[in-house]
Parts: C-alpha cells; structure tokens; sequence
C-alpha cells in the first residue's frame, strides 16, 4: 500500500478548539505514461496500482483495441527483463505490446477522437464519434432492475473503499451483476482512471462486452464516463450526482440507462427508464411496472 | 442562460412516495477546441461561457504564455469577421492570436509538460516541469489569515453559485482577497476549466501574479489544482475535500500554503502554515500566534 497512500505531516485546525499537529494519510497521486509497442501515447495523473488494467480500459474506452485480447504483453520501463539496465524504474511508464491487427495509436488520440477537421466541433460531433468507433454498443433491452437494487448500490461501493477510508476522499468506480453483486471496484484520485481500470478488468477477464451489468461512480457523470461505460457495452451507468447535459445526450443516443443523484431512498432516470421497474416491485413483475417508470416512451436507437 | 443550462425530462423516483416524470435543468458539457494561430492545441469539455478566459488560463497553466498581455485576440470560427462563411459557428471553437513573442505551443503541451523523454516520469519530474516553466513563482511569505476568514470562503462560494443551484451539481473555484472579498467566481463542469477561467479572468485583468490572494474550489485538490495556482502567482489554495500526495509536495516545493477539508469549522493545513494564524487570533496579531500553528518550520524555496 505504499504507493497507494502516503503518510504527511498535517496542521489541524479546529475553530473551538484549535490546533493539532499530526501524521494524516494521503492519496498517492503519480503521472503514468501509457505507451503502445514504445511510442508514448497518453500521460494521465493516477493512484499508482492496477496500471494494466488502467491502460487497457484507456485503450478500449478510446476505441483503439476491442478487447482484452488485443493486449499481447505490459511491462514498466525499466523493469527487469526491459534491458535498460542502470535507469531506476519509477513504475510510472506502461508500455503496451498490441496484437499485430491494431492500428498504431496517434499520439493525439484524446484529442482528435472529439474533434473534426472543420470548424465544426460540438457536442453531437462527439456523440457521432462515439458511436463510430463502438465495437459493441448497448443492448440489454430485456434488463429490469428494481430502483430499491439501486438505491442500494452506492453504500455498497463505499463500504468496499478500503483507500477512501484513510483518505477521506478518493473516487471510485464499481462494477456490479443486475443482482447487485460487486464484480470490482478501484478507486483513483482521477475518476476517469477508477472507471477506466474498471473497463480494463473486464477485458482482461474476457467479460466485454459487459452486458447484464451496472458501473457505479461516486461522483458526477460526465460525457467521458457515458462514453466509456459504451465502449464497454454497460447498459446502466449509475451516478452520485449530476450529469451533465452531453452526458444524457449520449447516452439517450446509445441505449443507456442513466442513472444520477441516486442517494438514499431516491433517484433519478435520465435516459431509457424502462429498465427500471416501479418502487415496490419484484424483478421480473412484468412488463405492466416498467411502463408505469417509463411514462415517456424509451428511444432505443 | 441557454448555452450554461438545458432542460431535459427526468423521471424521479423515491422509494417510499412513487414515480413522477418532469423537466430536468442540467449544466452543458460542450467541447471546446483552443486554436493558437489556427493551429489545434487541446480540446476540453467544459460549460459554455466564459471561452476567452478558459483558452487564456489554459495557455498561462501550461506556461505558454506569461500575462494576459500575450493574447492579442480570440475568436470564435465560424463567426463574424472570420470569412468562413456558409459554415454554422458552433462556438466551440477558439482561436487565440499569440503576441509575436510567444513560441507556438506544441500541439501535444499537455503531455510534454509531464513527461521526460527518459522512462524516467515520475512525481518529482512534474514538479520540476512546473518550476522550470513558472514565470512568478510564490511569494507572499509576510500573508496572514485568520482560520475563521478561511473557514467562511466555502460558504461565500456556494452562495455565488448560480449554476449549482439550477442544477445540484457542478464544479466552482473563487478567487479572494486577504480580507474575504470575492473577485471573481466561474463554474464549470470540469474542475480544471473552472480554474483555468479564475485564472484567465486575473490574466486579463493585469492582476499576475495575483498576489495575497486566495483560490477556493469546490472539489478536492490535486497536482494540476495546485500547479495552475503557482503559474499564477497565487499564494493559497483553499480545498474543501483532500489533497493528493502530489498536490501536497508541489505545494511545498513551491511555497504555497495548502489548505483541505475546509468545512465549517474545521480545516487542515498541509504546507506552509505559517501563513494561517491561529483560532481567535486577529489578523496582524503578529508571529507569535503564526508561530503556535506553524509548529513544524515551513520551508520556502
């Protein structure tokens, strides 16, 4: 856990009580350089730890590989075996060996995968872009989760934070069954990373596309994490709180279900509500339930 | 307001009182293309508005630019005067003209700023990037605040969010004076792009390096949080939820005085404590009550 969290002095203050000095436990945070067959393609700041993985859903979230398979070997510079003997290793570079059928990645991956060429940049480009490069996309239509399931899910995923509980404050990212079971879950002090070594997970274990599950997050949904948990073909993503607008956007486009603001005994539907039974019913009650939820009619594309 | 909020039908769910389907008000997420002399260098997503700042923030926390001097124009394509008639100006994209001094920005800036050609990356690496490439550096070694001034900023920003409150959910950094006066409060649905336009609003101001002031945002704090205050010269920053291990060490390499799970009453102080005075003490009180909370050295390169 080293690398994980990290011991700093801290100044506490208390207003009615003053001040304390003591050891207080920190999120490690380091920058990883993601490279393919040794070419640097992506820098992100992370919580060193489950890297492959982090890669790997960078990779697939990006639309550069389809699968876990496309991920031949992934080793830190500098480690043994790399031959650049005398240059510590930092663990901080991944470098990535992909199947011979991947296209190399451009550097500017990031970058060119939301923008056009003209003038033209906006929000639907970035919808369109998405969907060009899904290898699965979203289906599950027959999926029915009760909203108690869900309530459910977020005390789950915090009672699993084994960093957050030392940090007091870290994000996470869970990947549960439609029964409720916690599949995994990572943390990050980037939450682009927690869901991203989440995707990497399932691919390495041969689950993509994921259907039949729900990624829970403990923050907000954005744009990028519609378009990840699509990539991944999750059918149901499920926020702690807002979304943006591009988010909903997104994923009413692709078929998924967004969930937001799911805390305690309430939540909000934003996109394909007839996944999402009435309160108080089974799983499985039918059909009759969902359309009570689902009073605006759900656009599957 | 059009372009900050949308609308968007929501079916709200509560366990114990049923289903009802309703209008939503949600923040844009849009994409923003930053041009420099025609040329892309980064697309981010952020909430409209505000785009001249954005871009201009962006440039002086990657140190491309020095003050807001070096920006001599921004517009957004498509738009008048430009001559790319016949094509809809999205406003999402913007092309800041660069003072005849300033060397064109790599287009891969973001990258670079973290990384070394060598397998070497790592934390410490990052934080020489940032003091290599910082045109102020920290000073302000003789500013003292009192707890409770800094215990009232969370407050006075959550009261000037328009934004968060049509919405339930979006990212806020503030900008104040030693006294508690707001400058200058943006929102935006990327934490970085809010205090990407703070700092682009001091820019243009003629305020760099903005000294005795203090930077509140509304998140956690990390490396990059960090690093865009000392681009700007700006002594303190003020976060309600945790530092990452990274923030805390640029901090105190840099001489910036960083602050964390400021809420209500309480506060921790990671670095340079010197400059927080302790409870009850008046402002000017002098060194002695400085002394009582600094009670490890604070060390200011």
């Amino acid at each position: 856990m080293g690398r994980i969290t990290a011991k700093r002095p801290v100044t506490r203050i208390r207003l009615d009580s003053g001040t304390t000095r003591r050891p207080d436990t920190l999120a490690v945070e380091e920058p990883l350089e993601i490279r393919a067959d040794g070419r640097p393609v992506a820098v992100t700041m992370r919580t060193p730890g489950h890297d492959v993985e982090l890669s790997t859903g960078f990779f697939l979230s990006e639309g550069i590989i389809r699968d876990g398979g496309d991920v031949l070997t992934a080793i830190h510079c500098g480690g043994p075996g790399t031959g650049l003997g005398g240059e510590a290793n930092t663990y901080n570079v991944l470098d990535v060996s992909l199947a011979a059928h991947v296209p190399p990645p451009d550097a500017a991956t990031e970058r060119n995968f939301y923008t056009t060429s003209s003038c033209g940049v906006c929000g639907k480009a970035s919808i369109d872009a998405v969907r060009t490069v899904s290898a699965f996309g979203v289906t599950d239509e027959d999926l029915r989760l009760t909203p108690e399931l869900i309530a459910s899910l977020p005390e789950t995923l915090r009672e699993h934070q084994d960093v957050f509980d030392k940090t007091g404050g870290l994000h996470a990212a869970g990947l549960f069954t439609a029964d409720g079971e916690l599949l995994v879950l990572r943390e990050d002090v980037g939450r682009h990373n927690a869901v991203d070594k989440v995707v990497g997970w399932a691919a390495q274990k041969g689950r993509l596309p994921a259907r039949g599950t729900i990624l829970q997050v403990s923050g907000r949904a954005s744009f990028e994490l519609v378009q990840k948990a699509v990539m991944a073909g999750i059918p149901v993503l499920s926020a702690v709180s807002a979304p943006s607008s591009l988010a909903v956007e997104l994923a009413d486009e692709a078929g998924l279900t967004l969930l937001g603001f799911v805390r305690g005994p309430r939540l909000n539907v934003y996109t394909h509500a007839a996944r999402v039974l009435a309160p108080g019913a089974a799983p499985g009650a039918g059909e009759d339930a969902a359309d009570d939820v689902a009073a605006a009619p759900a656009i599957i594309p």
